[in-house]
């Protein structure tokens, strides 16, 4: 079976690596081999194993009926939406690991697939290395999904193992991070939360069946977190992970990414480094858990590989996960109840005002006190917070 | 669609129960509904409200056309595989939760099937919540797996879970584990892990494409570990699983079922209870591990229910998950290496006279010492283990 990709960055090369490398395995569960016939790039690769195959014009693809699965590894929703589309219309299968794309334009796609029978698959767009979207969507299909809490970043979960570990502070390992090549020189979209929430957006999709937009989803990153926070974490005996939430809410779901204070007994405090793990409830199943490498060339390509299986698997055959256009309005998130760990300089006298009898927490510094909350809504937490003031940070417990 | 229970026991009705509380959602998922039109149960359920599906001969679902997938929750290989067998002969699908029917004629079952251009598929026969199946057969599937480690067995690690926590000893945790049900009263094929072991097989053929035999697996189980043995494990910073592995080796798998210390770095430390976890390792995915609850009538039953939702979503079309007949011969267990832990009361001269210089550990027992070897073969071990005598008890270093 012809095969082609779209995009020969660090995921596509990937991708070709793991076809050739597991070559004999593949075709043997296959019953054929999967070949590049195109690989799609403005840039030359010179002496590349699949140097014959380079192409510059997507259409070169989309005109050949004998490319059955195109695999798209550009990034960014254009031109990756204009070329997915066309090759969709052309009545090939394509899978995809750009979660921007899937986030903005997935159940668009999905729509064009099934109208043209083929399917738009992107299990690598969200945790790399975690199936977690066949998971869903073909694995929990008899459980109403209740909580999904997602560790989805690789980057900021790398950076907050290390600030918990070394005692560094923020600005020191990101300086790290981004010299190891595990952030990027812009690093927004990983620490502001962007990516995680992009996630977060697709699983309530799946799991809603309607489409979620990604622009409703409160979104805190990591960028506030302090090491002074993890020392305070320590004494309470947390950790401090950043995690992408969504909780059955009546009809509809809750959606929050946000620090959290985790304890040991929670499975998600384990999950260190560049490991990510995605958490999900389900009415019949209960807690179960997926772990994996979250990010990373070859994870990611071995998850654009298992889907180019399940694509020739279900060749001329629409396999319906259910993700339909109608929107989903979220619940209101600021009816979302928390308890709260606070850094304040205010006086305990005003604390206790505000919040009542509160526990502190136990680190002698100077000129601030920290202390934990009742469990209570979000809107009435910023309100009895402004009325305090002096607010250092906060960080909701998990 | 119309679909049929044989076994009415606690998985059965558990389906059945998923079945009716997930209804709605089934429903929309599968664009049809799923009912029951059959149950097959030798007793009488007066009151139940499936009370008007009862039959008591098999072959009145074999010979009803309109019965589409039939679920298997009797246990046992007999009569289960002949009922199951009829099914598939009459081009029906089947889903069980029969881990000893599975590993016994899992791949004859799965050969019926595809000559009758059906499906047999069996997500809850190993690990009840955790979908193990579906994420090695469709989605691990670009990678060559190279290692699996099982926590699959929810009584052991419920029984050892809790002779950590309250220092309790083998025979005290059984009687208790057996009071609230979580073991049975004959506890053999759990405490010595012939469950495991059968569950191990399967993803072992699986993952090979092959037909593993169950009885070629070396496999210990928990009966032997006390509350001592606990107390070096803590000493030394570890807690010990019943762990199921199976490890590439060449063109083939090295297995063994056996309790393993394990330390905190490593995730399944972190499986405690009646919670399971498998954890897989690919040659290009890297490290990956899925956890869940290990048995439960509802978890199974949840996994049972996904699989009808596969084979609705797939009649008259077999999906070949590749498991032939072709027997694997498995890698030879005696030149496997580990570290051991030993108990002994023989002499410290006579401990470095067979392993040299070893490391001690700190327990201050009259009359034993716990030492560590150096990684050597289990044929190497064997030999010096028995010249040296007076072994109390051994465990492997995971």
């Amino acid at each position: 079976m012809k095969v082609a990709i779209m995009g020969y960055g660090t995921i596509g090369s990937g991708v070709a690596k793991v076809l050739d490398t597991n070559k004999d395995i593949i075709t043997e569960r296959l019953g054929e081999s999967l070949d590049i016939k195109y690989i799609l790039d403005l840039r030359d690769f010179p002496g590349d194993p699949h140097e014959s195959c380079f192409v510059k014009d997507y259409k070169a693809i989309a005109d050949d009926k004998e490319v059955k699965i195109v695999v798209e590894t550009m990034g960014g929703v254009e031109p990756a939406f204009t070329f997915v589309k066309a090759m969709l219309e052309a009545g090939k299968s394509v899978t995809t690991s750009n979660k921007a794309l899937v986030a903005d334009k997935g159940a668009e796609l999905m729509q064009i697939a099934e109208a043209h029978n083929t399917n738009f698959v992107f299990e690598a767009a969200v945790g790399g290395g975690i199936p977690i979207i066949r998971t869903i969507t073909a694995c929990l299909t008899g459980d109403v999904i209740e909580e999904i809490d997602a560790i989805c970043n690789g980057t900021t979960n790398y950076m907050l193992t290390n600030m918990e570990q070394f005692g560094s502070d923020y600005d020191e390992i990101l300086a790290e991070a981004q010299s190891l090549g595990y952030a990027e020189k812009d690093p927004t979209a990983d620490v502001e939360g962007h990516d995680s929430c992009r996630k977060i957006a697709i699983l309530t999709s799946l799991i809603s069946g309607k489409n979620v937009d990604f622009n409703d989803i409160p979104t805190e990153g990591i960028s506030k977190i302090s090491s002074t926070d993890f020392k305070y974490a320590k004494a309470m005996g947390y950790s401090i992970k950043l995690i992408a939430r969504s909780i059955k809410c009546g009809n509809t779901y809750s959606c929050r990414v946000a620090p959290y204070l985790v304890k040991p007994e929670q499975m998600l405090y384990h999950v260190s480094g560049v490991m990510n793990a995605v958490a999900v409830r389900g009415n019949m199943l209960g807690e179960s858990m997926y772990y994996g490498a979250g990010a990373g060339a070859l994870p990611t390509a071995s998850a654009v590989v298992g889907d180019m299986v399940f694509l020739a698997r279900n060749t001329e055959r629409a396999v319906k996960i259910g993700w339909a256009d109608e929107k989903l309005t979220l619940a209101n998130p600021s009816e979302q109840k928390f308890k709260y760990f606070v850094r304040t300089s205010a006086l305990q006298s005003n604390i206790e005002n505000e919040f009542g009898e509160v526990e502190y927490s136990t680190l002698d510094l100077d000129e601030e006190v920290g202390f934990i909350t009742e469990e209570m809504t979000e809107s009435e937490f910023n309100e009895r917070k402004t009325a305090l003031g002096g607010i250092i940070s906060v960080i909701r417990f998990f």
